[in-house]
Protein backbone atom coordinates (compact mmCIF):
# COMPACT_ATOMS: atom_id res chain seq x y z
CA UNK A 1 0.00 0.00 0.00
CA UNK A 2 1.22 3.59 -0.50
CA UNK A 3 4.20 3.17 -3.26
CA UNK A 4 3.54 3.40 -6.42
CA UNK A 5 6.09 1.41 -8.73
CA UNK A 6 6.85 3.43 -11.96
CA UNK A 7 9.01 1.91 -14.71
CA UNK A 8 10.12 3.59 -18.13
CA UNK A 9 12.65 1.44 -19.80
CA UNK A 10 15.24 2.90 -21.88
CA UNK A 11 14.35 3.78 -25.31
CA UNK A 12 10.68 2.99 -24.94
CA UNK A 13 7.46 4.91 -25.30
CA UNK A 14 5.71 3.10 -22.05
CA UNK A 15 5.32 4.21 -18.33
CA UNK A 16 3.71 1.58 -16.31
CA UNK A 17 2.38 1.89 -13.21
CA UNK A 18 1.48 -0.62 -10.34
CA UNK A 19 -0.17 0.90 -7.32
CA UNK A 20 -1.87 -1.24 -4.27
CA UNK A 21 -5.16 0.33 -2.68
CA UNK A 22 -7.06 -1.40 0.58
CA UNK A 23 -10.62 -1.45 -1.68
CA UNK A 24 -12.64 -3.82 -4.07
CA UNK A 25 -12.61 -3.35 -7.68
CA UNK A 26 -15.53 -1.79 -8.33
CA UNK A 27 -14.85 1.31 -5.65
CA UNK A 28 -11.75 2.05 -7.74
CA UNK A 29 -13.75 1.70 -11.07
CA UNK A 30 -16.06 4.72 -9.38
CA UNK A 31 -13.29 6.66 -8.10
CA UNK A 32 -12.09 6.46 -11.82
CA UNK A 33 -15.15 7.18 -13.68
CA UNK A 34 -17.73 9.25 -11.43
CA UNK A 35 -16.77 13.03 -11.70
CA UNK A 36 -17.74 14.12 -8.51
CA UNK A 37 -15.27 11.29 -7.23
CA UNK A 38 -12.55 11.56 -9.40
CA UNK A 39 -12.02 15.65 -8.48
CA UNK A 40 -11.39 15.03 -5.00
CA UNK A 41 -8.56 13.09 -5.78
CA UNK A 42 -7.28 13.57 -9.37
CA UNK A 43 -6.94 17.24 -8.32
CA UNK A 44 -3.93 16.69 -5.75
CA UNK A 45 -3.21 20.37 -4.63
CA UNK A 46 -4.77 22.10 -7.13
CA UNK A 47 -8.81 23.09 -7.58
CA UNK A 48 -10.30 20.54 -10.02
CA UNK A 49 -13.00 21.51 -12.49
CA UNK A 50 -14.79 18.59 -15.29
CA UNK A 51 -16.06 20.05 -18.11
CA UNK A 52 -17.33 17.18 -19.88
CA UNK A 53 -16.76 12.87 -18.52
CA UNK A 54 -18.58 10.72 -20.65
CA UNK A 55 -17.71 7.50 -19.63
CA UNK A 56 -18.58 5.44 -22.48
CA UNK A 57 -16.50 4.08 -25.89
CA UNK A 58 -16.19 7.26 -27.93
CA UNK A 59 -17.15 9.59 -25.29
CA UNK A 60 -15.19 12.50 -24.56
CA UNK A 61 -13.89 13.63 -21.32
CA UNK A 62 -12.35 17.22 -20.76
CA UNK A 63 -11.04 18.77 -17.04
CA UNK A 64 -8.74 21.44 -15.85
CA UNK A 65 -6.76 21.97 -12.73
CA UNK A 66 -6.60 25.37 -11.43
CA UNK A 67 -3.26 26.50 -9.57
CA UNK A 68 -3.57 29.30 -6.67
CA UNK A 69 -1.87 31.62 -8.74
CA UNK A 70 -4.56 31.60 -11.27
CA UNK A 71 -2.91 29.55 -13.90
CA UNK A 72 -4.99 26.59 -15.71
CA UNK A 73 -4.34 23.55 -17.49
CA UNK A 74 -6.80 22.00 -19.23
CA UNK A 75 -6.38 18.11 -20.18
CA UNK A 76 -9.07 16.16 -22.51
CA UNK A 77 -9.12 12.81 -23.92
CA UNK A 78 -11.55 10.14 -25.25
CA UNK A 79 -12.40 7.01 -23.91
CA UNK A 80 -12.03 4.09 -26.10
CA UNK A 81 -13.81 0.52 -25.71
CA UNK A 82 -15.49 -0.94 -22.72
CA UNK A 83 -15.15 0.87 -19.54
CA UNK A 84 -15.78 -1.15 -16.33
CA UNK A 85 -14.08 -2.97 -13.15
CA UNK A 86 -12.19 -4.67 -15.07
CA UNK A 87 -10.27 -1.42 -16.52
CA UNK A 88 -10.81 1.36 -18.25
CA UNK A 89 -8.61 3.05 -21.55
CA UNK A 90 -8.78 6.34 -23.27
CA UNK A 91 -6.48 9.11 -25.06
CA UNK A 92 -5.10 11.87 -22.95
CA UNK A 93 -3.80 15.06 -24.07
CA UNK A 94 -2.48 18.08 -22.80
CA UNK A 95 -4.39 21.72 -24.01
CA UNK A 96 -0.65 23.18 -23.90
CA UNK A 97 0.68 20.31 -26.47
CA UNK A 98 -1.88 19.79 -28.89
CA UNK A 99 -1.49 16.80 -31.43
CA UNK A 100 0.85 15.34 -28.91
CA UNK A 101 -1.55 12.30 -27.37
CA UNK A 102 -1.14 8.89 -25.19
CA UNK A 103 -2.82 5.97 -24.95
CA UNK A 104 -3.28 5.26 -21.23
CA UNK A 105 -4.93 1.96 -20.51
CA UNK A 106 -6.22 0.97 -16.80
CA UNK A 107 -6.60 -2.54 -14.94
CA UNK A 108 -8.50 -2.80 -11.44
CA UNK A 109 -6.62 -6.02 -10.77
CA UNK A 110 -8.31 -8.03 -7.70
CA UNK A 111 -5.58 -9.05 -4.93
CA UNK A 112 -7.70 -10.46 -1.75
CA UNK A 113 -8.84 -8.13 0.13
CA UNK A 114 -7.23 -5.10 -2.17
CA UNK A 115 -6.48 -4.33 -5.96
CA UNK A 116 -3.76 -3.67 -7.86
CA UNK A 117 -4.41 -0.78 -10.21
CA UNK A 118 -1.95 -1.43 -12.79
CA UNK A 119 -1.62 1.35 -15.45
CA UNK A 120 0.46 1.12 -19.03
CA UNK A 121 0.86 4.34 -20.89
CA UNK A 122 1.95 4.09 -24.28
CA UNK A 123 3.79 7.55 -25.91
CA UNK A 124 4.03 8.50 -29.68
CA UNK A 125 7.87 9.10 -29.14
CA UNK A 126 10.47 8.16 -26.79
CA UNK A 127 11.04 11.60 -26.31
CA UNK A 128 7.73 12.36 -25.44
CA UNK A 129 7.77 9.55 -22.59
CA UNK A 130 10.47 11.24 -21.37
CA UNK A 131 9.39 14.50 -20.99
CA UNK A 132 6.12 13.07 -19.29
CA UNK A 133 8.08 11.48 -16.34
CA UNK A 134 10.71 15.11 -16.63
CA UNK A 135 7.26 16.95 -15.70
CA UNK A 136 6.93 15.85 -12.21
CA UNK A 137 4.84 13.29 -12.78
CA UNK A 138 5.84 11.22 -10.50
CA UNK A 139 5.04 13.44 -7.24
CA UNK A 140 1.49 14.47 -8.34
CA UNK A 141 0.33 10.86 -8.87
CA UNK A 142 1.93 10.33 -5.24
CA UNK A 143 -0.33 13.07 -3.67
CA UNK A 144 -3.28 12.44 -5.68
CA UNK A 145 -2.81 8.61 -5.12
CA UNK A 146 -3.05 9.54 -1.17
CA UNK A 147 -5.79 11.72 -1.51
CA UNK A 148 -7.44 8.53 -3.27
CA UNK A 149 -6.56 5.79 -0.31
CA UNK A 150 -8.62 8.66 1.95
CA UNK A 151 -11.48 9.05 -0.46
CA UNK A 152 -11.33 4.76 -0.62
CA UNK A 153 -11.65 4.94 3.25
CA UNK A 154 -14.30 7.27 3.03
CA UNK A 155 -16.77 5.40 0.49
CA UNK A 156 -16.19 1.88 2.42
CA UNK A 157 -17.04 3.13 5.80
CA UNK A 158 -20.44 2.39 6.99
CA UNK A 159 -23.00 5.15 6.84
CA UNK A 160 -23.61 6.71 10.69
CA UNK B 1 6.47 7.76 -56.20
CA UNK B 2 5.00 3.97 -55.83
CA UNK B 3 6.90 2.79 -53.15
CA UNK B 4 6.26 2.76 -49.57
CA UNK B 5 8.86 2.76 -47.51
CA UNK B 6 8.10 0.82 -43.73
CA UNK B 7 10.43 1.29 -40.37
CA UNK B 8 9.67 -1.24 -37.57
CA UNK B 9 12.61 -0.76 -35.18
CA UNK B 10 12.81 -4.16 -33.47
CA UNK B 11 11.82 -3.88 -29.75
CA UNK B 12 9.71 -0.67 -30.55
CA UNK B 13 6.03 -0.51 -30.26
CA UNK B 14 6.23 2.16 -33.28
CA UNK B 15 5.76 1.74 -37.40
CA UNK B 16 6.59 4.65 -39.55
CA UNK B 17 5.91 4.50 -43.28
CA UNK B 18 6.81 7.17 -46.02
CA UNK B 19 5.30 7.12 -49.50
CA UNK B 20 5.71 9.97 -52.33
CA UNK B 21 2.44 11.19 -54.02
CA UNK B 22 2.50 13.16 -57.24
CA UNK B 23 -0.13 15.79 -56.10
CA UNK B 24 -0.56 18.48 -53.75
CA UNK B 25 -1.21 18.48 -50.18
CA UNK B 26 -4.58 19.56 -50.43
CA UNK B 27 -5.68 16.70 -52.23
CA UNK B 28 -3.85 14.24 -50.16
CA UNK B 29 -6.09 15.75 -47.13
CA UNK B 30 -9.36 15.16 -49.22
CA UNK B 31 -8.33 11.64 -49.99
CA UNK B 32 -8.11 11.25 -46.88
CA UNK B 33 -10.88 13.08 -45.12
CA UNK B 34 -13.89 12.91 -47.44
CA UNK B 35 -16.02 9.72 -46.71
CA UNK B 36 -16.50 9.47 -50.99
CA UNK B 37 -13.18 9.50 -51.85
CA UNK B 38 -11.48 7.42 -49.06
CA UNK B 39 -13.63 4.66 -50.18
CA UNK B 40 -12.17 4.66 -53.47
CA UNK B 41 -8.42 3.90 -52.60
CA UNK B 42 -8.12 2.63 -48.82
CA UNK B 43 -11.03 -0.65 -49.21
CA UNK B 44 -8.47 -1.58 -51.62
CA UNK B 45 -9.84 -5.04 -53.05
CA UNK B 46 -12.79 -5.21 -50.22
CA UNK B 47 -15.69 -3.01 -50.76
CA UNK B 48 -15.89 -0.33 -48.09
CA UNK B 49 -18.57 1.28 -46.23
CA UNK B 50 -18.29 4.02 -43.91
CA UNK B 51 -21.15 4.74 -41.59
CA UNK B 52 -19.65 7.90 -39.24
CA UNK B 53 -16.68 10.30 -40.45
CA UNK B 54 -16.81 13.12 -38.10
CA UNK B 55 -13.25 14.33 -39.35
CA UNK B 56 -12.88 16.98 -36.70
CA UNK B 57 -10.90 16.94 -32.83
CA UNK B 58 -12.97 14.22 -30.83
CA UNK B 59 -14.84 13.07 -33.80
CA UNK B 60 -15.78 9.37 -34.47
CA UNK B 61 -15.48 7.02 -37.53
CA UNK B 62 -16.01 3.71 -38.00
CA UNK B 63 -16.08 1.82 -41.25
CA UNK B 64 -16.67 -1.81 -42.78
CA UNK B 65 -14.49 -3.80 -45.12
CA UNK B 66 -16.63 -6.61 -47.35
CA UNK B 67 -14.19 -9.66 -48.27
CA UNK B 68 -16.01 -11.03 -51.41
CA UNK B 69 -16.73 -14.33 -49.02
CA UNK B 70 -19.13 -12.71 -46.83
CA UNK B 71 -16.75 -11.69 -44.36
CA UNK B 72 -17.03 -8.25 -42.64
CA UNK B 73 -14.14 -6.10 -41.37
CA UNK B 74 -15.13 -3.56 -39.03
CA UNK B 75 -12.60 -0.45 -37.78
CA UNK B 76 -13.46 2.39 -35.28
CA UNK B 77 -11.45 5.08 -34.14
CA UNK B 78 -11.57 8.71 -32.39
CA UNK B 79 -9.83 12.08 -34.51
CA UNK B 80 -7.55 14.07 -32.17
CA UNK B 81 -6.78 17.54 -32.13
CA UNK B 82 -6.96 19.78 -35.57
CA UNK B 83 -7.17 17.65 -38.74
CA UNK B 84 -5.84 19.97 -42.17
CA UNK B 85 -3.85 19.50 -44.70
CA UNK B 86 -0.78 19.88 -42.46
CA UNK B 87 -1.79 16.40 -41.42
CA UNK B 88 -4.21 14.34 -39.00
CA UNK B 89 -4.45 12.27 -35.89
CA UNK B 90 -6.59 9.44 -34.96
CA UNK B 91 -6.98 6.19 -32.79
CA UNK B 92 -7.46 2.96 -34.64
CA UNK B 93 -9.19 0.08 -33.43
CA UNK B 94 -10.38 -3.27 -34.93
CA UNK B 95 -13.68 -4.86 -33.73
CA UNK B 96 -12.06 -7.97 -33.58
CA UNK B 97 -9.61 -6.91 -31.27
CA UNK B 98 -11.34 -4.20 -28.64
CA UNK B 99 -9.33 -3.17 -26.15
CA UNK B 100 -6.42 -2.85 -28.57
CA UNK B 101 -5.97 0.40 -30.08
CA UNK B 102 -3.39 2.34 -32.13
CA UNK B 103 -2.27 6.08 -32.28
CA UNK B 104 -1.87 6.69 -35.84
CA UNK B 105 -0.36 10.38 -36.98
CA UNK B 106 -0.46 11.50 -40.46
CA UNK B 107 1.71 14.20 -42.36
CA UNK B 108 1.33 15.84 -45.97
CA UNK B 109 4.53 17.34 -46.16
CA UNK B 110 4.89 19.45 -49.68
CA UNK B 111 7.65 18.01 -51.47
CA UNK B 112 7.97 20.64 -54.65
CA UNK B 113 5.58 19.51 -56.65
CA UNK B 114 4.80 15.82 -55.25
CA UNK B 115 3.87 15.15 -51.42
CA UNK B 116 5.13 12.89 -48.81
CA UNK B 117 2.84 10.90 -46.54
CA UNK B 118 4.53 10.25 -43.82
CA UNK B 119 2.47 7.94 -40.79
CA UNK B 120 4.28 7.21 -36.98
CA UNK B 121 1.93 4.58 -35.50
CA UNK B 122 2.22 4.04 -32.27
CA UNK B 123 1.05 0.28 -30.58
CA UNK B 124 -0.28 -0.53 -27.38
CA UNK B 125 3.03 -2.99 -27.06
CA UNK B 126 5.93 -4.33 -29.09
CA UNK B 127 4.31 -7.70 -29.81
CA UNK B 128 0.58 -5.41 -30.94
CA UNK B 129 3.01 -3.86 -33.38
CA UNK B 130 4.76 -6.88 -34.67
CA UNK B 131 0.84 -8.69 -35.35
CA UNK B 132 0.02 -5.58 -37.07
CA UNK B 133 3.31 -6.37 -39.62
CA UNK B 134 2.84 -10.14 -39.76
CA UNK B 135 -0.63 -9.13 -40.69
CA UNK B 136 -0.10 -8.32 -44.52
CA UNK B 137 -0.43 -4.69 -44.26
CA UNK B 138 2.28 -4.18 -46.34
CA UNK B 139 0.47 -5.80 -49.42
CA UNK B 140 -2.91 -3.80 -48.47
CA UNK B 141 -0.79 -0.80 -47.93
CA UNK B 142 0.59 -0.95 -51.42
CA UNK B 143 -2.24 -1.90 -53.05
CA UNK B 144 -4.52 0.98 -51.70
CA UNK B 145 -1.97 3.63 -52.22
CA UNK B 146 -1.97 2.35 -55.49
CA UNK B 147 -5.60 2.91 -56.05
CA UNK B 148 -4.98 6.42 -53.87
CA UNK B 149 -2.17 7.50 -57.11
CA UNK B 150 -5.30 6.77 -59.45
CA UNK B 151 -7.74 8.55 -57.32
CA UNK B 152 -5.49 11.36 -57.12
CA UNK B 153 -4.68 11.89 -61.16
CA UNK B 154 -8.60 11.94 -61.53
CA UNK B 155 -9.29 14.80 -58.95
CA UNK B 156 -6.10 16.83 -60.56
CA UNK B 157 -7.00 16.15 -63.99
CA UNK B 158 -9.31 18.92 -65.85
CA UNK B 159 -12.81 18.86 -66.18
CA UNK B 160 -13.64 18.07 -69.21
Amino acid sequence: MGTTRITAEPDTPFIDLEREFDAPPDLLFRAHSEPELLKQWLGAMYEMTIEEYDVRDGGRWRYTHHAPNGEAYGFHGVFHGNQSTAGMLQTFEFDGAPGRVSLDQLWFVPNGATTIVKVHSVHQTVEARDAMIASGMERGLNEGYARLDDLLARLAAPVA
